[in-house]
C-alpha cells in the first residue's frame, strides 16, 4: 500500500518542476537580460522601500516578542540604508563576468573531431538560510546570474522582509520577460519544508546551506542532494622562525581580532621553537582584548596566559579567544594542522620563500596563505564579487563558491560526418 | 546503549586510514615517480603472467561450475593477450600529462595579493565494480597517477584474478618506494563491504561504480559518499531536414550497430518529418540486423518496422533494437530529447550550420555532437587516455572522467604582509 507524499514534499516537488522549467530559460538567456533583470530588481527594491521596511518592523517586533537575542534582531533588520546596501549589492553582480558560455578548452583530435568543453548553469540551486533577509536577495541574484533557478527557504524570523523584498526582486525579473519562477520563496514556515528540499534528489541540483553550525550540520547529514558547505572554520596562523617580526604581530592581531565572529578568523596560533621572540605576539592580542589558551611552553613566557585544554585545538571560538601552541618548526605546523584543520584557511608568516613554498604546497585546505591574514578569506576580497558560500568539501568547488561555482560544463564535439571505426 | 561496529566497518575503517596515509604521499610524489611506479607495476604483471593465468583459469571453473553465462565467462578471463592489454595500458597511462600542480588560473589584487588556483589529488577513491579483473589495474593505476589513494572492491567471481593482478600492480609500486597502500584491494568477498564503502564519508571521498545498472543505482541510492556514474546511456540520434543523406544513412547505422552493448550506443533516432528520405536510413538498419520500432509515421515508411510502444521511447536496449520516430524540425527533438534523454550523449546530423549550434546549445547531456556518431563517446576517443567512468551528474565532472575529474584544487594566496582593513 503506497502511502501519498506529505504536503512538503508535494509541495517541493510543484517548486521544483517550476524552477526546472525556469532553469530552461535562463540557460538559455543572453547576459545582457540577466544584468537587465538584476537591475530592474534593484530599481523594485529602491521602489518597494516602504513596504520592505514595514516588514521588517513587523519582524523585529514579533522577535522582541519571542524575547530574541539583541544579535539575533539586528541580523533582521532592514533599515534605510541597509536597503541601498542590498540594492547597490544587485547591481553590483550585474558587472560580473558571465561564466556560461565560457570555453574552458578545446582540441582537435587526428580524426578532425572538433572538442570542446563549455559552461552551463548547474539548474536548480536550493538555498537554505537563517533569519537574514539580504540572503534572499544576494543567494537569489548569484543564481539567476549563472544561469540558474533559486528555491529559496529563508528563517521564519524573517519571513515577512524575505517575503517583501523577494516580491520585489520578482517585479524586476518579470519586467524584462523573465519568468517569476526563476527565484522561488518558499512562502510557508513549516520546517518540513527544509526536510523535503533535502531529499529533492533530481529536482534540486544543489543545496547551498548559509548559517550556523546547527543548520549546517543537519543539512550535510539530512541531504540526498549534493551540498556546498563548510562546518567549521578551524583556521591556524603558522609563525614561522624567519618570520618578519613586525608582520608577525601584525599578522596574528589581524587575523583572529579583526572579526572574530567569521568563517576566516583564525582559531589557532602555531609558533616555531625557534621564532626569536614570541613575548609581543602574545602581548599584542592580550592587550587587543583576545583571552590567550596556551601550551606550557607558551603560558610559561606570559602570565596572563590561560592554559588550553584538550579540546581547544579542536574548537572554533567565532569569539575573542585563541589557542596558541608552539611547535618544532614548519613540519611541527604541518603535522598539527593535518590533525586539527577544518581544512578551511590555514596561513603561513615567514620570510623563507622555500619555507612556505613547502607549506602552501603540503597542506591540504580550501585556501592556503603565505604572509597573509586568514581573513581575508572571503569571495569579495578574492575578485569573484559576490560569493554564495565557501566550501570545505573536496567535489566540484572548493573555496569561496561564486558564479563559476554555480556552474557545470558540457562537451561539445562537432564532426563532418565521422563514424567510429 | 551502543552496537559495536559491524565487521565490514571496521575494514573499511582500517583500509581508509591506510588509504589516507598513502594519499598524503602520494599528492606530494612527482609525476616522474608515479610514472615510474606505474612502469615497474607493468613490468611485474608481465612477469607475474603464470600467477595471473592460473587464477583466471581457477575463476573461469568456478564461474563454469555455478553456471555464469558465456558473456560472463568471456568477461573473467584473462589470456596472454588480454595480459599483455592490461599491461600495456599500464604504459599507456604514464604518458598522459599529470594533472597534480597545473595552475587552473591566477590574478593579482589591488592589495597586492597574489591568487592562484592549483590542481591536488581528490584523496581516496572508492571504485565498485563487477567481474572485470582488468578494471582492478585500470582504476588502481588512474587513482594513482593523479595521486590518489584508491580502494577497489570488485566482484567476487574474479576475485582469484584481481588478486593476482593487485599483488603485482603493488609489487611495482612498492619496488620504487611508493606505499602498498596506495592500491588496496577488499581481498572479503562479503557484500555488506559495499554497503561500508558507500557510507565511509570522511573516508573515501568519491565512490566510482564500474558496472550494470543494478550495481550503479544501488551505489546511487545508498551512498553517503558522492558518486560519479551514469545510470543509463538513452542516447539520440537526429536527423535533420538539412542532414547529407549519406552521412545519416553511415551515421545511424554505426551510432546504433557498431557495438549495441556500450553506453555511448544510440537508442532513438529521431528523424525530421522534412527530411527528404527517411527510407534509405531504415533499411540500412534492418539490413545490418537492426530490428526497428517506429512511431506511426515511420511504420508506414517500411513494411518491416515494429510498432513501438509507449517504454520504447525510454528504453536503453543495449542491443540491436532502435525506436525511431517522427519529430517535427529541430524543435521537435529538442522536446523529445528534453523529455527522453538520460543527458548521457545526443546528436544531431545536419549541413545547416547555424542549426547544428542551436542543438548544440539547447541540448543539455554531458557530451552533444554535431555531424558525429555517439559511439565516439568514450574517454579514449576525447584523448584523455584512459577513462574511470562516464559521468550524467552536474557536479564535479560531467562526461568522461579520467586524471583530471580524480582532482580537486585549492587556493593558494601569496601575500608580502597583508591584513586586512
Amino acid at each position: 500500500m503506497l502511502t501519498p507524499p506529505d504536503p512538503a514534499t508535494l509541495l517541493i516537488a510543484d517548486m521544483g518542476a517550476r524552477a526546472r522549467a525556469a532553469a530552461l530559460v535562463l540557460a538559455q538567456t543572453p547576459t545582457t537580460q540577466k544584468a537587465a533583470a538584476l537591475r530592474a530588481g534593484a530599481a523594485a527594491i529602491r521602489a518597494s522601500a516602504a513596504e520592505i521596511l514595514a516588514a521588517s518592523a513587523m519582524d523585529v517586533a514579533a522577535g522582541e516578542k519571542n524575547g530574541l537575542s539583541g544579535a539575533m534582531l539586528d541580523r533582521l533588520r532592514v533599515d534605510a540604508a541597509r536597503l541601498e546596501g542590498i540594492a547597490a549589492s544587485v547591481e553590483d553582480v550585474t558587472a560580473l563576468p558571465d561564466p556560461v558560455g565560457q570555453v574552458i578548452d578545446q582540441s582537435e583530435r587526428p580524426n578532425g573531431l572538433k572538442l570542446s568543453r563549455v559552461r552551463v548553469p548547474l539548474g536548480v540551486i536550493g538555498i537554505i538560510y537563517e533569519s537574514r533577509p539580504n540572503v534572499t536577495v544576494d543567494a537569489g541574484v548569484l543564481a539567476l546570474m549563472s544561469g540558474n533557478a533559486a528555491i529559496l527557504r529563508g528563517g521564519s524570523e524573517a519571513i515577512n522582509t524575505s517575503q517583501a523584498l523577494h516580491k520585489a526582486l520578482v517585479a524586476g525579473i518579470t519586467s524584462v520577460g523573465l519568468p517569476a519562477d526563476a527565484i522561488q520563496l518558499v512562502q510557508d514556515t513549516d520546517r518540513a519544508i527544509v526536510g523535503a528540499m533535502l531529499k529533492a534528489a533530481g529536482l534540486i541540483d544543489i543545496i547551498v546551506p548559509r548559517g550556523g553550525k546547527t543548520l549546517v550540520a543537519r543539512v550535510q547529514d539530512e541531504a540526498r542532494v549534493p551540498v556546498l558547505a563548510h562546518l567549521d572554520g578551524i583556521c591556524h596562523t603558522y609563525i614561522d622562525r624567519a618570520a618578519d617580526p613586525e608582520k608577525a604581530v601584525k599578522l596574528a592581531v589581524n587575523a583572529k581580532m579583526r572579526r572574530t565572529g567569521i568563517c576566516g578568523a583564525t582559531e589557532t596560533l602555531l609558533i616555531d621553537t625557534a621564532y626569536a621572540d614570541p613575548k609581543p605576539i602574545l602581548s599584542a592580542l592580550i592587550e587587543t582584548g583576545c583571552e590567550v589558551r596556551g601550551d606550557a611552553g607558551i603560558c610559561a613566557l606570559d602570565p596572563r596566559v590561560v592554559p588550553a585544554g584538550p579540546a581547544d585545538w579542536d574548537t572554533e571560538y567565532l569569539d575573542a579567544i585563541l589557542s596558541v601552541a608552539l611547535v618544532n618548526g614548519v613540519e611541527g605546523s604541518l603535522a598539527h594542522i593535518a590533525t586539527h584543520s577544518s581544512h578551511h584557511t590555514d596561513a603561513i608568516i615567514t620570510e623563507d620563500a622555500a619555507t612556505a613554498e613547502h607549506f602552501l604546497n603540503v597542506v591540504d585546505s580550501a585556501i592556503v596563505m603565505w604572509n597573509a591574514s586568514t581573513q581575508f578569506a572571503d569571495g569579495g576580497e578574492f575578485g569573484l564579487g559576490a560569493e554564495i558560500g565557501i566550501a570545505t568539501g573536496r567535489l566540484h568547488a572548493r573555496g569561496p563558491v561564486a558564479l563559476e561555482g554555480l556552474t557545470t560544463y558540457k562537451w561539445l564535439v562537432r564532426g563532418t560526418g565521422q563514424a567510429r571505426p
